[in-house]
């Protein structure tokens, strides 16, 4: 959890991130905050040209900027070609996380064959299934389940209440937050005379390193193969991931997205807010599909692909659907009318 | 939860709702039902006109109307401008909820700097954290975690589950249902050579008093500032909202709404369900949003928005999106035909 | 969970799944696999005519085919007018799952006045309340909460950490996933002068038998009667359902899909991922919906319904956008080069 700071001096903050210090490197630096509502201790950054008009009338203590910016104040800075990245670091150092005591709390269930290292952390009312490998620093929090034979890498968090079935697999330093439900069986089922016949889900999910998962999200277990996020990969809260899906290395998906079954996202790739993907899709490396848009087809070739229609006042929003109702015969009657402007022409 | 009721005569209804009594007042009433569904010792409401049908024919011991519809029913009865509520306040008297027993299961986990209230209850394997202060008559559920540094407000009822992660804080009687995640990191990196670094979430979430939150809702911690839901906010299943939001008193929001970052919702607001929102935006007081809607601009004039298309049979929709793949072109038909029209009446 | 195979006999598995046998019943089958992917001792299966090109080039030992595929492979072979749902059987019993050790968990909290078979399993940390009934070979996984006067019938399974609010009902060999919230109130409040006033939730959730219920789903109570999902309904996750819903029998119904309030979905319906439907339909039996439709009136003929724009690249949506903005005053010029025309003409 985030601490309190007591200060760090400007010019220890330019060597701990690697960015150049411009003005007075004694000033100490006692928080985060935004240029509009920066005071005295705060360091401020300015990333978006949108918010450029505040650099010259913030209050904070120093600023973070790009070199193209650092003319435009006389405040003590940080100087970076990424002020954003840097601005996270920043953040890191000044409100650093207590890690938790390391052991296994009284009331935390642990399968004897279970493999804990002596400095990982489970915490209380947590449940360790069998055969499973729990590494250094890592930490399992309140009422978290974790099934058989399964894998977390070092220095994973597993916040309060996540559910893992067995057999799921995390890499080093993954994060999955409240909620988070990984490897619940896909949704498969054969129909047969009108009724549904279970598909054993027998395959697992792997999780890569640097992986983070947000609060609600679920990740189904393989239906024969493997579910896979690969690392890196960034989700948000209620995400939705079926059976076989494979998310590539570094793709960030916002939260409320649903991808359907066997699926297959590349790397890099950004995807908006409650966009709804097809199953036994491709999508393309680097590809972006925008908030809300849905996906029925593969695509081949990166870009920014949109499809949401935004909403407007009721009333031209029910005009446009009339006018919807009547664009077909409208295709008709201007054919029409370009026969009747041929024939008049002949 | 609620109980079976052994009755309450008609008049005291009235007098504990405050409104008008006509008929017999000494029947007994023993339970809510729908006009059509009512037996002997239910009581009836009629809000809607659609239902005004079922007032002549309903066997309910009483009725709940409006002054308007008091001349429709020989039945006893409760006047009222507002039936819905009055059914509301009736349905509470007749089903009231047991308090729970006050106190510590003993298979609960309290910090040792935690404060309870001594009429708080704190259900199984509950867990409180360090400094964490539940007040006066709040009920907090089996397997629910409170993270450090957290206010829980008196009479709060936290169902099964929930997760509130450190320094959350909830107003006076705010319900939050299970599976509800509030305080989980906000969807924050920095992209850096393509890889992400995670931007500290460093805000905390704020509820006030009088908010319900549905199942397996989410509620991100602010990045710097805080996330905050006012006053008399209802929040149904499912919603996502993200870090540094602000949602207005009395809004109140549906089931699978998501609302992105930053984005500032005003007062009795009216969100109906799946609708998505982007981040950064500022949607007006009072303004009502239709279900499945995407808003992707702020709402600057209060008013009814939509946006979501309704679904056709198969065949209809396939010529429409033909039709609409015709579109740019048959825009440009018609301003050939205007041009030749004009061509020839020149 | 899913166990590792020892093998079995392919003609072993015909008879257990009551299909024909056409070659060599002796070779030993240990585990399935996809057509391109399957090795010695792998059973594959072709019921998509898409995959048929594998038929020729596989690895396997065995193949599931239909009659009118047989001739195309002379592997050993199971025949059967269904292949996906004899693969769903042969799958199970190639990998059964070990029933878990009955008896109830030391740290589970069962209350004085349940009922539990003595053959059920009540896991770790498990909270049981007071009048509930858990049935013969019923599971509760590690975590969960099942509220007072609830009934879990025989065979079913409940996942780590679901929660079941009280007076919920499960009938035969139900199971539901993780994170599922069954019984939550629904969202019904009344407006009273600028306020909400709770509308007391005094349903119940009643489900059939051989349910399936996705991880996240959930779930909510009646208002005043019933929620009722019937028998042999298939629900994936994070499914909203709303108070007062019923889904008539053999429903399957994918990811994301919202289900306002009151709404009665028939039999044997199929609805797609991220569907979002009003409150107070009827659906007739046997619709299907596609992905992501929305759904604002009731169907009453059975078909197929559609309603989602695929999504298209940027630069295509926004001149779609643009002519979408001028469909209305094209739908005037039209019009004005009609009557231009019959004005020449007359």
């Amino acid at each position: 959890m985030a601490q309190d700071s007591t200060g760090i001096s400007l010019r220890q903050l330019a060597e701990r991130c690697g960015v150049e210090l411009a003005g007075d490197g004694q000033i100490l630096i006692d928080r985060i905050a935004p240029l509009d509502a920066a005071g005295r201790g705060a360091i401020a950054f300015l990333s978006s040209p949108r918010y450029r008009i505040h650099l010259g009338t913030t209050s904070a203590s120093a600023v973070i900027v790009t070199p193209g910016d650092a003319g435009a104040t006389t405040l003590p800075k940080l100087i970076t070609s990424n002020p954003y990245a840097t601005y996270a670091r920043v953040a890191a150092l000044l409100h650093p996380t207590t890690p938790p005591a390391p052991g296994v709390h009284p009331t935390a269930v642990v399968a004897a064959s279970a493999r804990l290292a002596p400095d990982a952390t489970i915490g209380p009312h947590a449940v360790i299934g069998e055969r499973t490998a729990i590494a250094s620093h890592a930490c399992i929090g309140a009422g978290v389940v974790v099934g058989d034979d399964c894998s977390v890498a070092e220095d994973c968090v597993l916040y309060p209440n996540v559910v893992l079935y067995a057999r799921s697999s995390l890499g080093a330093r993954t994060i999955v937050h409240s909620g988070a439900v990984i490897g619940a069986d896909g949704f498969g089922m054969a129909e047969e005379a009108g009724h549904w016949v279970k598909v054993p889900q027998i395959g697992r999910v792997v999780i890569g390193a640097d992986v983070e998962i947000g609060a609600n999200t679920t990740i189904d277990r393989g239906a024969i193969g493997d579910t896979v996020i690969e690392d890196d990969v960034k989700l948000d809260n209620q995400i939705q991931i079926g059976h076989n899906c494979r998310i590539g290395a570094h793709t960030a998906i916002a939260g409320c997205v649903g991808i359907a079954g066997s699926t297959k996202i590349g790397r890099n790739c950004k995807i908006g807010g409650a966009a709804m993907i097809a199953g036994h899709l491709e999508i393309a490396d680097g590809t972006v599909i925008g908030a809300a848009s849905g996906i029925g087809d593969s695509i081949t070739v990166a870009g920014v692909y949109n499809g949401a229609l935004p909403a407007m006042p009721q009333r031209e929003w029910m005009r446009l659907l009339v006018a919807l109702q009547r664009l077909r015969s409208l295709v008709e009657r201007v054919r029409a009318l370009e026969q009747g402007r041929a024939k008049k022409e002949s």
